[in-house]
């Protein structure tokens, strides 16, 4: 079992503990009584302020609720059980005792036998204590149709942000005890998962096989209602939607979504999630979305689950409102992604073509020289990386040979910028991006002279690249040739030069940038860097008249 | 492999959409270009208003990052590549030019070659194009001390969220990048996870062993650099935060905590780590912390990630504004958890104790009778249930008879009140928080007499127990009896409509509530319930005189 903890049975103080000393607990204290009493309460909170207080609470193991929905708009008080476990009485009273002053407090039960009788007697206690207290059930799960006793899921966050937001309007208790009851008659939940979740159990197995999973499901393990196949996240979607859809009356009317992460979905699919949402009938029923988020997990449940409530203005309004808990990331309008154009991007050729005979004729030396180095280069890139050097740089060779005739060859400013732009789009491999930051940068440099406008384009793909000379890259044969050109030396030594640094490549044992800088120091003995290799015999195929 | 998505190649696009579409989309944008181009931008983003733009981006697979972080005061646009492959340079040019106006923008990129690379080229060209245009490169990955180029990991967020505001401020571009730069620099991170991730590959295995993890880790599934053994989350976090301290300089530095969600770690073991934290010697060190959350995920990977920020006063100020984005979840000082004291509950045995002789007698003979029939009430629960009815009755019965001489036996009112105390501290299972809440509510009825007080009590066990009459529990033999009592009537008669209550659930055939609701119909043919057997036997020992 791969899972952060250190005991069972600390692990719900442990992690209120986290909770308290994060962000989201900021605002938040505990009493005093672990390991009996965890209870989670609004430091701000004034019981004497007059505003109803709402508590709510129940099992650990769904996180963030409760002590996560603590905060402005939402829960005064949350009273945390055990895993998976009620909380005791004790703890219960002493939750409403904290936070009920004059004008009462409002309970927030899931509908399970533990919390309803618990979170019953505290009440009573309460009441006979002279406090004023209501009690809310919700039973929003609709897997289980014939059974009387809908089980209070993730629709239990909705009924905390409704009733949070009207006792912090300053309603009376009997007013937001009436608006919470309507809001929980009002939603409806269903869970569908791909695991079961293991309650940190050494000797857990999945109920379920590796082409299973299962819909309308509780958050304590508990078998779901129906088992299903794995299936893609549409058709997946399109089950828990359409459970619901059944379930819904006729009519005009418009819901609120949640949905839900069970535990372990990964961020990025619950995003899928929605997006597959957008595809079902139900859809166009939604007028407002709350998540992708956890807001009731169960442990490690791989799953989510959707959660509708049948729209008022009030609720509306109620579940729109900005609240302290980071944990409730919003409810806002149901919108289409909003799309605009993608901006003109610049012409690559946008200097008018002109001709150098001497140049137009290095440039088809020096493709040709790349395009028949193209397997040599590969085979040497083959004994430190993943054997395509010669095939990036022949594809850069190609296409700067196809693009000839629409190249500025005349102007090497312009030529440069566009050689830039050229390969910027169509390079081959990191190289190829390599030399299209070269140009680019030399295109642009306030140098008067070329050469000299070439030194600051190396200049920028060592920036970029992130290696300097010496590291055993292309560099190290390309840096000494781009000298030896600015110093205006014959072409033989300007060659030489490049020759020269690939050579040292062979020799330099260890890379410290590039792809080969990942292996073992000592495996690249006597091996040159194929791109050093690759500039070498670039030069020399351009040496003028060969 | 057991995941939600549809097709590898439509994940990317789709999670975006549903981001879209989500509360934390409701401010973003996207440019038309799926699927080269995957651009998320600010709605009310205007470039004419002398804002600096704060662009980032890479491979997806890491959300929120880089998408969820568009907002005020953090990123203006993020621009998504392929899974864990960089964007391509148009994409990358095209979000530049969205967003970018005369006062330029800065790039935050990941320390990886083809980031820096496509990155590089999109900010040469958009040079080119006469934007001003900054980069700069996040390298905060620790782990491999013996390479220059450490890898950007979370701690990246931490100079999206530095710049954005910086940017938001109004500063100029230089100011905004050498201010990322400045934060960029003081940031470390590393990661600790238990799996590797599977990027959605039906071959994948892990490389990892049931009880290994690795400590050292990028974000694409990479290796780690250190493999460890499983251990408990104390001891996992130690390494973690070691590994970290280590590479702080001596002195008093204070630093910011980022604790970031690795992908799939549950809500409440991410908590559980904040507080292994606080017990490591590194959380001496730390004045500010963000999280626990996701920021920087690598798909389904199960662990953590800890990013120290060496802190200056700009660094902490702009590292604790508030934001736009839902999935910033904001950064705050470092705290010990706030504890207050516990109210006083209230003492079981407030009321004067007070003899009733024929009241104690009969109380006595109830609870002998409960008591020997406990292994017969729990034979007979184990045919329908868990079999520890008669145990749950027997331990009521003793907690009564053991409290005798603390009761105020000649007061009713009193009486009643102090056991719905008594068994609210001390019931035993569902039935004696059923009989708390029946004296509980009895004992501050508003009925003059007691047996219609009772009558109270009874509606409120169904209301916090959910079972009405008929449904096969215990109140089947109650309810008759109690009404019995209320009219008045002999011993005898009361006692003949409890023991017909309970002999009629044996011809109930389902029960609608309580703990035999959730077995099949037909297997209850002929078994009395347990509960009602109970109470009828009860009635059967208070006859007076018996």
């Amino acid at each position: 079992m791969k899972r952060f903890f250190n005991t069972r049975e600390r692990l719900v103080p442990e992690a209120l503990e986290g909770l308290l000393r994060s962000p989201a607990g900021k605002d938040l204290c505990r009493l005093d009584g672990y390991p009996d009493i965890k209870v989670v309460l609004r430091r701000d909170w004034d019981r004497g302020a007059g505003k109803v207080a709402v508590i709510s609470g129940g099992g650990s193991g769904h996180e963030p609720a409760h002590a996560g929905f603590v905060g402005r708009g939402m829960l005064t008080a949350a009273v945390c059980g055990s895993l998976f476990a009620s909380p005791g009485v004790d703890a219960i009273l002493a939750g409403i005792l904290a936070v009920t002053g004059e004008a009462g407090c409002l309970l927030v039960v899931k509908n399970y036998t533990g919390d309803r009788l618990n979170f019953g007697l505290a009440a009573e206690q309460a009441r006979a204590l002279g406090l004023k207290v209501e009690m809310v059930i919700v039973g929003d799960d609709i897997s289980l149709p014939g059974h009387r006793q809908a089980r209070g899921i993730a629709g239990t966050v909705l009924v905390h942000k409704a009733a949070g937001h009207m006792a912090e309007s300053g309603a009376s208790l009997d007013r937001v005890a009436a608006f919470a009851g309507d809001v929980a008659a009002r939603t409806r939940s269903i869970g569908l998962s791909l695991s079961d979740c293991d309650t940190y159990d050494e000797e857990h197995a999945s109920r379920l096989a590796a082409d299973e999973g299962e819909l309308g499901l509780g958050i304590h393990g508990e078998p779901g209602a129906q088992r299903i196949a794995l299936a893609d996240a549409g058709a997946l979607m399109g089950l828990a939607a359409d459970a619901l859809l059944e379930t819904l009356p006729d009519g005009d009317a418009r819901y609120a979504l949640m949905l839900n992460n069970l535990g372990t979905t990964p961020v990025i699919e619950m995003s899928l999630l929605l997006e597959a949402f957008a595809g079902t009938a139900l859809a166009r029923k939604v007028a407002l979305v709350a998540g992708p988020a956890p807001f009731m997990t169960a442990l490690d449940m791989n799953g989510f689950s959707l959660t509708l409530v049948d729209l008022t203005d009030g609720i509306a309004a109620a579940l729109q409102a900005d609240v302290g808990p980071a944990a409730w990331t919003g409810m806002a309008p149901w919108q289409e992604p909003v799309v605009i154009p993608v901006p003109a991007l610049p012409d690559i050729f946008a200097a008018e073509p002109s001709n150098n005979p001497a140049l137009r004729d290095a440039v088809q030396r020096g493709a040709k020289a790349l395009l028949e180095n193209e397997e040599a280069l590969n085979a040497l890139d083959a004994r430190i990386g993943d054997g395509d050097a010669g095939s990036t740089f022949a594809e850069t060779a190609r296409v700067i040979d196809g693009a000839l005739d629409r190249l500025p060859l005349a102007d090497p400013q312009a030529l440069m910028q566009t050689l830039g732009r050229l390969l910027a789009r169509h390079a081959g491999g990191s190289s190829g991006a390599l030399l299209s930051i070269l140009f680019a940068t030399a295109g642009h440099s306030t140098q008067e002279r070329w050469q000299a406008a070439l030194l600051d384009g190396i200049a920028a793909m060592q920036g970029y690249g992130g290696a300097r000379e010496g590291d055993c890259t292309m560099l190290d044969a390309l840096i000494p040739a781009v000298r030896a050109l600015d110093e205006g030396v014959a072409w033989a030594d300007i060659v030489r030069a490049a020759r020269g640094g690939a050579d040292a490549t062979a020799r330099m044992g260890k890379a410290e940038a590039g792809r080969a800088s990942y292996i073992p120091d000592g495996r690249l003995d006597n091996v040159p860097d194929p791109g050093a290799e690759a500039i070498a015999r670039l030069f020399e195929a351009l040496v003028p008249g060969k």
